[in-house]
Parts: structure tokens; sequence; C-alpha cells
């Protein structure tokens, strides 16, 4: 690309576009033009980013005039719309919605894993995948590239910010109503307590979990759930690797856990285990239960690696490790690796 | 036995044992004398059970005397030493610590799933088996009358006062701490905010999950992880059943959650294993995510049955399940499970 090539955000004032701008002021600025784009109703607001106030412009065919890379981080029907319409005016796009993941012709990255699948777009757009499976894959294809993997069993423990500033604001508002009460104890005291509106999820999350993330799919299932499992499958090159995922919404504000069952082709060791992801790019391996260290959200969120604790070798198969992994879903969950694709794409010979 | 047994709840003050006193004051009376013991500080305390006040006795031999069945909810090290004491007055003793749960010569009880073993007691004491594995169990035990179980990935979502009453106080003093604040977004920011006294807990466990319950054991497994693999065993009388746990405390009040990946002896059907769920004692089937039908914490404590949902056949294994379950840790986890062995010592002939 050219030497200082025009990036776009666009849906710069939502969650993870905020997050995404932080982060562009923190990498290394290889950027010329970093231009800020949002619906009609945020257009003229300005926003902090490389230490400027930029303001942003509405989206339109004409926004997208003169850039190189397109960074979208908007809901689906509004990437599947303007996405090609950046990619007619030039621009590769980078896409943080559902609406590309899965397509043939669109490369899910995630730059430790697959780095070398951005190259082939042929819709000129690449997708960044979804924030649950970005909390485990870099682990998982670090220790993938060793042992090859058969099988994974994941549960996820999501934060309430994967469902963006609503989630959040539930959550805030949900706690301020049962902090100092002696909520909890009754069947359905929360509920009555937090009343009919509990934001994006389908319960309250406040002193509760929620087993449910996403739409509904056949049999069952959530997208969330079958997400994971499809985008693992694409990412890794194992078309038929059976996943098996249950998506659990906790009351944390930012950043994923997941526990992770992992089978291999064969024994693996535990030390091995340690060792890989102790030296893994993207990862950090916190894992000593004797002196009380494992990853929690608490300490993981703000940072930008995947944190990988509780290693364990299944006691009754020797192939299989056990996992407790956890990752800031709007970091790496979503803008950090967005902004990591970015910064491949401009790294390419012009 | 005798036509109205005198009953002995050893603990009748903790947390367990205060929700113990609850249940026998609703469940068929069956009992005589209802004697509370607990430590000599506790001694001369006045508590609510069937309606009439009864004065506390200090633990002692003498406290036993007469006594027919004793129910123990004490820590591990006090059952140890008083339950023999109790059976040598003539007690049977069902035990709620983990004491006696792997002894050989200790039949560890789920009434829907192997009262039979109840009566096979060659040192006079019945165990209950842990919180976690009771979440689970009766449904578990349900499914592998049917199909035969194979193997069991589990990861648990831990209520808070599976820790007495000391984890709901620190619980409810955290979320004092972090409602109405921005708090959960910066690295450690929770932590500061909490301090170092996390009670119970060797993390916050507002806004936060924590990867651990319990002791370490060998090879970095925790000393819950290792029970519910070996109760679930003997349980079930599947001594090499493979069983990979995963212990997760979350900021819930009151009442487990568990995802269950089961892996049974042939192909499973979906409609079978609901109606199987939805006909066993002790299972309510809660399964109907189109409606937004699901269990949660927040509407299943406070009641009895183990609740069953997100019930899906796994993708890539026509002979896996996928479960989410939610049981009162302190009903069918402890207290409930408890004075149902005890009517089942009751009921038997003289």
């Amino acid at each position: 690309m050219t030497a200082k090539p025009t990036l776009a955000v666009v849906g710069a004032t939502g969650a993870v576009g905020a997050v995404l701008l932080q982060i562009l002021s923190q990498r290394a600025d290889i950027w010329g033009e970093i231009r800020l784009i949002a619906s009609p109703r945020s257009a003229g607001r300005k926003l902090a980013v490389r230490g400027a106030e930029v303001e942003v412009t509405a989206l339109s065919e004409d926004a997208f005039a003169g850039v190189d890379v397109a960074l979208f981080e908007v809901p689906d029907e509004v990437a599947a719309a303007w996405a090609p319409v950046a990619v007619a005016r030039g621009a590769v796009v980078v896409d943080n919605s559902a609406a590309f993941r899965l397509d043939p012709d669109v490369p899910l990255v995630v730059p430790e894993v697959n780095a070398h699948t951005v190259r082939t777009r042929p819709r000129g757009i690449v997708a960044n995948p979804h924030c649950t499976t970005l909390t485990m894959i870099v682990a998982l294809g670090a220790l993938h590239a060793e042992f090859g993997l058969r099988e994974l069993v994941v549960s996820s423990y999501q934060a309430v910010s994967g469902a963006g500033r609503a989630g959040v604001a539930a959550l805030r508002a949900q706690l301020s109503l049962v902090a100092g009460t002696e909520l909890g104890t009754g069947p359905g005291d929360v509920r009555r307590a937090v009343g009919d509106d509990t934001g994006p999820f389908p319960e309250p999350v406040a002193l509760n979990v929620v087993p449910w993330a996403g739409s509904l799919r056949e049999d069952g299932w959530s997208s969330e759930e079958m997400t994971v499992r499809d985008e693992t499958r694409k990412i890794l090159g194992l078309p038929r690797l059976p996943v098996a995922v249950t998506c659990v919404r906790v009351p944390v504000v930012t950043t994923h856990s997941l526990t992770v069952h992992a089978r291999f082709q064969g024994e693996v060791s535990v030390d091995g285990a340690r060792e890989i992801l102790a030296t893994a790019p993207g990862v950090v391996l916190c894992d000593d239960p004797a002196a009380g260290e494992f990853p929690t959200p608490a300490d993981v969120v703000g940072t930008d690696p995947t944190w990988v604790g509780r290693v364990r070798r299944a006691l009754d198969d020797p192939a299989a490790l056990e996992l407790f992994v956890c990752g800031d879903n709007l970091r790496k969950g979503a803008a950090l690796n967005t902004a990591q694709i970015a910064e491949l794409i401009a790294a390419e010979p012009a």
C-alpha cells in the first residue's frame, strides 16, 4: 500500500468503535488520515484519536473516497449494505459484523493464527471473528499447531459489553437495584426488583447467569453457539472439527471467559502445553493455583492478550487438556484484532 | 424405626442448617423430637422449627442420647470427629461434609438415583453428596438409566452461598462497593475497589468470575473438581466414567448452574431425552428458547427440583447431549437431599 494509507472507521461512536480509537492512538502510527464515519445522527460530533479531535462524517458513498482500508464496527445489516460500497470505492474492508464471516470468499483472520489467509479476498472484504471465538482461538491455534486438535467442548462466561453499550447500561442499572438488598434468595425476587426491562438480555443478568446469547437457530442452538463452532473450524482450517458450545451471559462488564476441553490427536504433555502457551505471541500463561494465580475478567479487562490458566490434562484422557481462558471482548475480541488485520493489509507490497 | 423417631440436626445455626430447619418445617412431619445441636457458643439460642422455638444444645456425646437419626451440617473435621460418636450412641448419621463421601463403607445417596444403597452402611454413616454434584446428578441419573453414560464434560457457575454465610456476605459487601460506579472496565479496578479482603474467595467475585473452588489437589486440579468426578462415578456406579470438570465461582447468591456435555453408549434422541427429563422425579424440564424459557438461578433459587434446559444433541456427535442445569445449592444441593435420606432411613422396617 501507499506509505501512509488512509483509514476509515465506520461506526466510530459505538462501544467497540470507542475502543478502536483508543487502540489506534496507542499502536505504531502507520496511518495517514484517519476518517471517522458514523450514522447521520452522529455526524458533526468530534472524537479524539491520536491526540487530535476528528469530526465524524455521515455514512455515504462519498465518505469512502480515497480510503485505503475501512474498518466496519456496525450491525450486520449495515455492514452487508455498505461494505460492498466501500469496496467499490477502492477500499479494503475489515468487517466485524457477522455478515461475511462464513462467506467462503471472505477470509476470517486472526493474525497470530492464519495471517496468510488475508491476501486472498476476492470480495475485497476481510472478516473479523466473533468476540467469543477470539477469546480462545489464539491459544487454541498455538496448541493445534503442536498437537493437532480433534474435538472441543466449550462453555462461555460472556460479559455484558458483548451486547454493546445497552448491555453495560442494563447491568449497571440492575446492580444499583440489587446492591444493599437481601435479594437473590427467593424465587423470582431479582426479576421482580429489576422489572420487565432487562435490556438486551432475556432475563436479569445481575445476581444471575443467563444461558442464552444471540438468536434462535435450528434444534435449540443459539446463533452465538453456532458461530463459535463455524468460525473455529474456518480459522483453524478444520471443516469437520467437532465443536460443542454453550454460551452463557454473566454479570461481568467486559472480558469474556471460556472453559475449554480440547482433545488432540495423541497424548499431550501439560508441561509441553504450558511451554507453548508461555511463548505463543498474544498469549499470557497465568497458571499457578498454589499461588492463587489464574486469570479472571477483573484482572484481564483492558489488556490485549489472551490469558490462559488452569491448564490440566484430563484425568481420564491423556489426549485432552482443560483450560480456562480470558480475553477482553472489546480489545482482542473486537477492536484490536480489527486493527491488527488492517496493519497486515497496510503492510502488503503495493 | 420407631413410629416417631428422634432427629438431631448438628450444625443447626449455619447457612445450610437454617435451610434444613425450613425444609423440616415444610415436609411431612414424620419426626418425634427434633433436637438442635451446635457448637457451645451457639448453645442456648432458640431457633424455629415446625412452628415452635427449640433451644440449641451444645455438641457433646450426651447430646446424642436417644437420637435415631443425626444430620450433620458441619465442617469436615467436626464431622470426622463426631459422626462416629453419634453412631456409638445409637444414631444413624447422615453427613453433608466431605469426610466420608468417598469411604467405600459409606453409601453416597441421592434418593432419586440410588436409594437402594442407603441400607448398606457398615459404619452407620450415610453421606450426602457435594452441592455441585447434586446440581446435575438427578437429571443425569435419569438419562443414564435410559441411554448409558459414557463420558461427561462439565463446567460450573457456582453461587457464593456454596462457601456459606461468609461467601454471601463477601458478595453483598463487594456489590455495594461496585454498584453505581463505572468499575469493571480497567485492569484491576474492581480489585482495588474491593481491597484485600475478598472473603472466602481468592479474588473479588463481584463483576467477576473466579475459576477456583476448594483447595489445591495434584496436577492443578481443585478439590471440588475432583469431588464432582469421584462422587458422580460412585453414585452412578460407574467407577471408570471419564469426567472432566472445571469449577468457576460466579456472582450469584444461591443456586448453582452447570453446563453438561454428556456422551452416551449410542445415538440419543433429543425428544426421548426431553421426555425422560419431563417425567423424571425431582426434575423440571424448562426448555423452550423460542419462548425465552430456560432455567436461570434467579428463577430457580428457593425451589426443590433440578431444572434442566437448553437440551440439544451435539451437532457433531449423535451420542452426545448438551444440557444447562440449575439447582438450589442449599436445598437439593444440601439440606433437602439430607432430609430425603433421613426420611428413607426413618421408613426402614424396624
